[in-house]
């Protein structure tokens, strides 16, 4: 479950795809619970059926932790999330939707000041059952570089 | 609880801050139960005991989550959340921190597209008790224009 | 967030209106775990077939939760809630419906014992999507006085 | 688990005592999720410590349904809850306070226009591990008086 | 809620059954949450409907443990659970279903080792809205003697 | 994630560890909502004083749940677990204890009328941060062998 990976063994253009989760009811309540955001939009269903979507919608926040939640596997300890550029909704989440994510490794940079470490950038797509693409991001991991030996 | 405000409504430079909350080891296993990752940063205590920083931490999505929710206020029915950028965890959370949000509007510009709309860009800082900031990130919204009368 | 406001403030007739929250399967059966209620009328849907209304309905004291907490907006210093008066829950909650809440300030009096303070009497109706009312109270604050200056 | 128990069999002056449960840091972050009550009060540590009470409190409405919960024993089929009186925050209740409920039947009286009902009242106490009580209230019970034979 | 009952008391084929209790999706989204356990076939409705029982089912472990917990009543001090033996997952529970338990002591014998207690084995079968055996279990009861006058 | 393995391919001694998980108070509160348990043992903290472990115990049906979710890895579409056996609660479960679960596949028999699967036990244990053993348990798969071309 712990896996050491280091800056070189990423390889630009691979791809992993995680299993599916159909977001419930459920999920929209307890993520309101835990953010706080009760908005019309996720919880009140009369109101939303006088709106163009018609239904109640998942919240952005709850989409974005359950697809970084979905692509957590076997534990890099040579890697670290610092960050994500570019997080966008792209179409509404509704209930009973079903979504899985494809991560591909986009770019490989040098870190402007850490020589041992480089940045690996990852392209997160969640998609719905009718293959539309719901959310997208990249991911910025800091890497470490497999130790060289110092040895002659 | 909603408040029309148009694009020409938002001042750079504004601000606003959010009340406080203290993140809870509740809060960790329910976000551990919502996203699946149960990885041992946040969910063994021992573990964590060999680690740098000696005790679980709160999940990046958990913080945000909660930021973003935290912010949530008053409905504006001009704006829209389209995305975020240059998300970044600054400072890890854990137990017992109690978190605040401070709101500053940083920019304003068109969108290339839809001249009846501009960009709104808030920055979002979230600091604890000891006023370090734990989480930055650009919120992006897409928000009306104030309608322009076609009567002379 | 937080607004000073004394009991010459209240107005009697004033009326404030919340938002709407659909009740969901979610919402019941979270109550009964946070209570303990698991009788049948709330999580045996087979038994209440059998029964007149045909149908799960929601704890009481969901409701009244659901609804408190509905009406809770901006922090009034100067107010505390001490307790509530004829509370009835007058047309069941079934899942799918949807609430808001009306407040009125129904009755100002004077407190026995404390000439810097008066009572204030808050009517709340619960009202479901077809405008029944389906639980109503009197919630009683203890609120304090503007202060008097002192000065000559 | 069913017990039909008649008007007529409840005596002015009975008592029964409930188990005992501790209030957790758990019940209160899920009762805000359940409610929206994030007052802080409730879930801002460092506020609560420049406050009289210097730590987090109970909601009202948690202790209130957590009270109703553990009152919840054998169902009655001749009884129905129609509601409460009185009900009053006497005392705060902390993470840790450990409660349990005193119900006394106080109060018998005629159903203004159902001759085959009658009004029992139960006075219902909710008492701290120091034997405080912290919630008192009129528990109302519309119930059925025992069918008279129709046969001479 | 607390009564002693002794292993004379037991008699074999004694038989109580519980109260019934419908399985939601809320259930199965928390057992996920609470174990970590999300496979498709209790969180991915597209992949169910590629496999034979089309649906989500819900997990063993979750059945189990409402099962055990159905069947928690009055408290017994004399007894003391310490395991269960063929436990089978004999059909699947879907959502929607409504379970009952039914329990029969089916067997008494002494404890190999002391002789002040015995093991009473109690069948336990979950059944479905349908009279169908879900899971079926035999829990084991280590349970005191009746304790035996010194006294002449 | 999904990783065919049959009959032939489970090795007698084989072991795998998981990684560990502190049970908390929160786990312990959940598990109670989830399953209606709200026994003393796990929810009386005052009460909890006067027993000989002086404090509050996690459900044992909340351990073997967690014990299994823990062990979830990749999914064998060519295994089915069909019960468990001697599942025995050995060691009470505190609030802050770490657990982590290890597996032996202790035996393969044949299926006694199935030719085509058979049936491997893995024995399951879950173990404290102090190395004491609190819950074993047998658990039975029923395993299809490698299909056999029918070529020659």
């Amino acid at each position: 479950m712990t896996k050491p990976f280091y800056y070189e063994d990423y390889t630009i253009g691979a791809k992993r795809t995680t299993l599916g989760r159909t977001i419930t009811e459920t999920d929209i309540v307890l993520h309101a619970g835990q953010t706080g955001d009760f908005y019309p939009h996720h919880m009140d269903q009369e109101w939303c059926k006088t709106q163009p979507f018609k239904q109640r919608m998942a919240h952005g926040t709850l989409i974005f932790s359950v697809g970084v939640g979905m692509t957590a596997g076997d534990i890099n300890p040579e890697a670290m999330s610092y960050g994500y550029d570019k997080l966008r909704f792209i179409h509404p989440v509704f209930i009973g939707d079903t979504l899985h994510v494809n991560v591909t490794i986009q770019e490989k940079r040098a870190h402007p000041k850490r020589p041992q470490q480089g940045i690996v950038v990852e392209h997160v797509e969640m998609v719905n059952q009718e293959e539309q693409v719901v959310l997208a991001c990249d991911h910025l991991l800091l890497v470490n570089k497999t130790p060289v030996s110092e040895e002659k």
